[in-house]
């Protein structure tokens, strides 16, 4: 966005809000036309929002106090970036300004790892965070693999409200049955505890060991959150329930493999390293993210408006991305889930047309690990 | 091992143990020779033990049954990679060959995350683990620092059953004070939750957000685990307590912040994806790991016996190790914790000695991440 603004003649200044739309409110601007080239370089490889992210559900009074921040430092473009709350507000802001007459042009840049925008193929964030989730998927099930003769099944948490992209991305580095995840279980589908049990015990005694990966928003069937069950819930200022804030799905889940199938069972936790973990970086992702930035900022100068940027897929073999504009209000709050097509019909697992959607996202290509297949020494003694 | 054996004409077949003492006990072999010069170049960069790894507590029968197994293959080397309860199996083994008159040439070859192993600076697999703890509080922390007017508190748990190596790892990204960690609790220190408190509260009205790094076996001043607050204990073979099985440390100590402080606090547990990021792991380990092998072999086929290899810092500011030798009777079931060198007098954190010993164990630089540290725009309204 910033390099992309200096570029053009009619932006005379590059303000960054700090804490996202709270720094409208607070009229905390700075002046992003003082961060080095050094620093917008390194911004490509440094985790988090540099700017500081906020969850801030704004009020009527609020959006005429933005529109009036906005109008004192004659801002006149507006980009901003995250997900279908932040679009909600990105579109509710262009409402308003029309309204009142102030000239601006509002633009959305998708950035959210949970990639439930709708509109388009993905979300920047979500190839860096699905391949970490993927990597995590291969490198602990090769532990699990390997102490098997004591742990016999691990059970890792993502995140993701109501979408199971990011649990599904667990799938990518799989190559055989044996590899890990042997389940996964993604919001679109209901858990059943019983039948999740028998299936832990089913994959145990076939593999010795079972590798399930579970999205924090997993309900059961009666539409209760599993986490529920364990732990009391809180909710943000949205009314979204924060699932992580409590011990978690998959602690939960692994405690009930414990009693009930008496298997020793592990959870991993790996909460926000998922979404800022930087050697698992996908090149693809950051090089769309840029790209999401800069059109944004290309299309406002060019006049377009109240729209969020979009990544397009080419037709095609090979992998292209090209960007393309979506209506706000088509975008805001809208919440695109896993299609039917990258399920299986028992809703524990992912489908083939998931993985060729998803590969390409991730970057380069994940690491081949091997076995030890070597024949078995024939046996001397008795016993 | 496989490789170096492989050089040396009076070794005649490389046999592996599959899981470990438990594959000599059920007489389960594999021939190593078979492995593909691919196979045993992938080991290198895939995670976990390929042989397979067991926590089996051997009993005087166990190990008659060993010697017999070994003596009816004509096993006349033999290495054993692990930690302190390896080198035990390991010293125990090569005594009861001896009493009984059978030539059998023990080694040890260091492995452990844990990094506890005395009479050896460092031991292979640390650097990696410690890696991907140094990574995930660097990120993580970037993470809360944009996520600040939300949570503002996070504790990231590590493993370490009674040393604090792989906490204390946790600060080898931070260059400033606000970078984090802000507070490390290694088990050789008591965590007297009042302080604790305190102490995130202060630092949380200093920063805004506090990021503490906390290890799963530390105590509180009665000497009882923090985890025993929350869940109850199980004991694995060795008698050794498993606080992974639990819900963690860290889940307890957020739920206390947050009832206590009134903070949002997040828990983050890596677990087994700590030991086993091919993504993360340390370059320099990697190679030392190799080395550490090869030296066994290569030691065993000169006539040495009884002993661990072991790793020996140079003099001198550039970073270098060689291998020694150490009996494994000093060896086994020893502990080495952190000394009081690398812990601070408030024992909330480590000190620059801790530092310069474990950087160079890291493989390469960590990465540099940017602040946005530009001005503020001057306000131009009222409120």
């Amino acid at each position: 966005v910033v390099e992309e603004a200096l570029k053009h003649r009619e932006i005379k200044g590059v303000y960054g809000l700090v804490h996202g739309i709270e720094g409208a409110l607070g009229e905390d601007l700075v002046d992003l036309t003082r961060a080095s080239a050094a620093v917008l370089q390194g911004l490509r490889e440094t985790p988090g929002s540099a700017l500081g992210s906020c969850r801030h559900k704004l009020s009527e009074e609020d959006y005429a106090r933005i529109v009036e921040v906005f109008r004192a430092h004659d801002v006149r473009y507006f980009v901003y970036i995250g997900g279908n709350d932040s679009m909600d507000t990105c579109h509710r802001i262009a409402s308003l300004a029309e309204a009142e007459n102030y000239e601006i042009r509002v633009m959305g840049a998708p950035k959210t790892i949970d990639n439930d925008l709708v509109r388009t193929d993905h979300c920047p964030g979500y190839g860096s965070a699905a391949r970490f989730i993927a990597l995590a998927t291969m490198d602990a099930g090769r532990d699990l693999e390997a102490m098997c003769t004591f742990d016999k099944v691990t059970i890792l948490e993502t995140m993701g409200r109501n979408a199971g992209w990011l649990t599904a991305a667990a799938v990518l580095g799989k190559r055989e049955p044996r590899d890990p995840p042997h389940l996964v279980y993604v919001p679109e589908r209901p858990l059943d505890e019983q039948v999740f049990l028998k299936r832990v015990q089913e994959i145990c005694e076939d593999l010795g060991y079972a590798f399930v990966v579970v999205c924090e928003g997993v309900r059961d069937p009666s539409g209760t959150f599993v986490v529920e069950a364990g732990a009391p819930m809180r909710t943000d200022a949205f009314g979204h329930r924060l699932v992580t804030l409590t011990s978690g799905t998959a602690h939960y889940l692994a405690g009930r493999v414990r009693e009930e199938l008496g298997l020793q069972a592990r959870h991993v936790k790996p909460d926000t390293v998922q979404r800022s973990s930087s050697a698992c970086a996908s090149g693809t992702d950051r090089e769309e993210a840029y790209r999401c930035g800069a059109a944004a900022v290309a299309h406002a100068v060019k006049g377009d408006v109240g729209a969020m940027v979009t990544l397009v897929r080419e037709p095609g073999a090979k992998y292209r991305c090209s960007t393309g504009l979506a209506p706000l209000e088509e975008v805001a709050n809208a919440q695109k889930k896993l299609p039917d097509a990258f399920i299986n019909p028992e809703g524990d697992f992912v489908t083939d047309a998931f993985r060729a959607y998803a590969l390409p996202l991730i970057g380069d290509p994940l690491p081949e690990y091997v076995r030890l297949d070597v024949p078995r020494v024939e046996r001397r003694m008795g016993g």
